[in-house]
């Protein structure tokens, strides 16, 4: 069940420009379907994968579009991909930013690498949203010796995001294995961390697309998390019950989730922090964002509920001047709160330190 | 912690060509990186991701291999990418088989889509592995209401193929969903469903390569299977311990371990499936393979013993043959087992229907 919608939220902000918007693949209503590729300067352009026997080959329009219509198809799941002057090339129309990894490693095991030391358990799982009328995945990690024991934790919930999905922080940002690691080391105190999928409505759905969009994917997230993910957590694994031990973390699009759902439910949440965070949504009221007012009408209440409020950007960042201003505002408004600008830009190298530096301040070892 | 190895087995079969082999990302000792990518009709490459600020060149020599080195970098995992006169190319030499998907959905629900029914959930659970001496991760699904129940449940160990890794399952095959709706038309018993990693030794392993490479991991994975990971199941899941409730299959590679494995530990398994089954190491005793005389000279007690025994194949298939002939000696020996001639090639299409088809046969409704 893993996909990676594509980007549809104007809050979205990615470090890369994104290719331009073909319609591919295009499936039509009697399921033939339209394959298309812009690339002007190739000799020859072929599709190939499960759903041809050989590799069929596209032709090229005046504006350098290459395209080739097959069917009808049977319903089905096919992986495809092309290949330009016979280089393989993933169709950039259905996945924005593929890549693959390089990893360099350290003298020693780094801070997300996997040591011999107990691990703590990723489960992916459903659970129904009255809001949202349907079933939703989460991926919830669980502590080392979860299983075995009859403790009670304290639970992070850590939202990925733009373009990401609820795989993501696990997948990319080795959350798993950096509180493994943290936790092996006496750093941390054993905790649950739960990440949800942070669109209400996936890109598919007519809802993620119009005027209200926006607002809708943040109200609709918002109520989801908190009237159907929360209580399914409460009653599935043995997680703390109050607010004190409960805290909402984010990157990006889920950074801005994160600070404007935590600041204006500080009766769920008690430590809140936004990585790298799209503020958009969170400071600009038309988007159903943060009212600020109730943080400067009184900052004490505020102060004296919060044990943590962090704000972390990467100086290279494009995000970076905003996340300045928020601290700002926080400032002027008396709002006490961490500020950490470090190196870096909108990417998970930035991502993986703020979650290894931040994870120890949420729950300290006492 | 997603890798997706490099393919080196010589028992792996994909139905498509590889790109030839060049060393990319290389890595050298001082920390810097040699990126490579062969593109002789390509004007123009360069390289963009996280360890670049801006995207750099690459420079192409005689044979139409451009190339940069870069760094020394720091310790991290970066993620990269080329573009090929503008165009996103993921590197050939770092991914195998990069592709996307096309979902030609059904009039109504296909057997793989996700329903609202009750889900299981799917765990990443890592165990310890005495015999390869690290820790090692599974897939583990637990059917739905799991959780709550008392109940013991019947084990199926379902095994990727060539290049894939213990995420294949659920991901690509999309097992979990599948299973889910099986169970919610009531066609399958409740069953755990375990999904190992299929190699002993990763790719980056000095024993994944040499002469003996294959005997190596097809000893050392059969060995962690059931001096390992069988007794971490039955020690950490309500799961019935006797052969009678546990069942092996897979896919490729892991077709010809479940035969393997499964046809020569009749002790521990009761019901045998492999889908397009590389056989190879099952046949051959140079590579460690079974040894069929066990089968010719007592197919009674073998028949006796095995609740299922299932070999099937798409007649697209390039292993089509070796299984039809693997199907004739089982035949000639006097072992009762299924053979099923299917539609399609070596992919994901055929290996989604067989579970869906097989999954009902290993545990039936009573």
């Amino acid at each position: 069940m893993k996909r990676y919608w594509p980007l549809l939220l104007p809050l979205a902000c990615l470090a890369q420009p994104r290719p331009p918007a073909l319609d591919s693949p295009e499936l039509h209503p009697d399921r033939t379907v339209t394959f298309r590729l812009a690339a002007p300067k190739a000799a020859e352009v072929r599709l190939t994968g499960d759903l041809v026997k050989a590799p069929v080959a596209l032709e090229k329009d005046d504006k350098g579009v290459w395209s080739v219509t097959l069917g009808p198809l049977q319903p089905d799941q096919y992986s495809y991909r092309f290949a330009v002057d016979g280089i393989t090339v993933i169709d950039p129309s259905n996945q924005a930013r593929p890549a693959t990894v390089l990893e360099v490693p350290g003298d020693g095991p780094m801070f997300y690498d996997l040591r011999p030391t107990p691990h703590g358990t990723v489960q992916e799982r459903w659970y129904s949203s009255k809001t949202l009328d349907t079933a939703r995945r989460a991926y919830i990690y669980t502590p080392p010796n979860y299983e075995k024991s009859s403790d009670r934790y304290p639970v992070l919930y850590l939202l990925h995001g733009a373009g990401g999905d609820d795989s993501g922080w696990t997948e990319s940002g080795h959350s798993n294995l950096i509180l493994d690691n943290l936790m092996a080391d006496g750093k941390l105190k054993p905790l649950i961390v739960v990440m949800p999928y942070g669109y209400a409505y996936p890109p598919i759905s007519p809802l993620a697309a119009g005027a209200d969009a926006m607002k809708r994917q943040r109200s609709g997230f918002e109520r989801d998390l908190i009237d159907d993910l929360i209580p399914f957590v409460q009653a599935n694994y043995r997680a703390y019950s109050d607010r004190d031990h409960r805290a909402i973390a984010g990157l990006s699009l889920g950074g801005g989730q994160a600070l404007g759902i935590g600041l204006s439910h500080l009766d769920v949440f008690s430590r809140v922090a936004g990585f790298s965070a799209a503020l958009g949504a969170v400071t600009s009221p038309q988007a159903g964002g943060l009212d600020f007012h109730a943080l400067v009408t009184d900052s004490k209440k505020v102060n004296a509920q919060l044990k943590l409020l962090w704000v972390g950007c990467g100086t290279d960042d494009t995000l970076y001047k905003s996340n300045q201003e928020f601290s700002g505002m926080l400032k002027a408004s008396g709002v006490q709160h961490t500020f950490r600008s470090s190196e870096g830009a909108h990417t998970w190298l930035v991502w993986r330190r703020y979650l290894n530096e931040v994870a120890p301040l949420l729950f300290p070892v006492t």
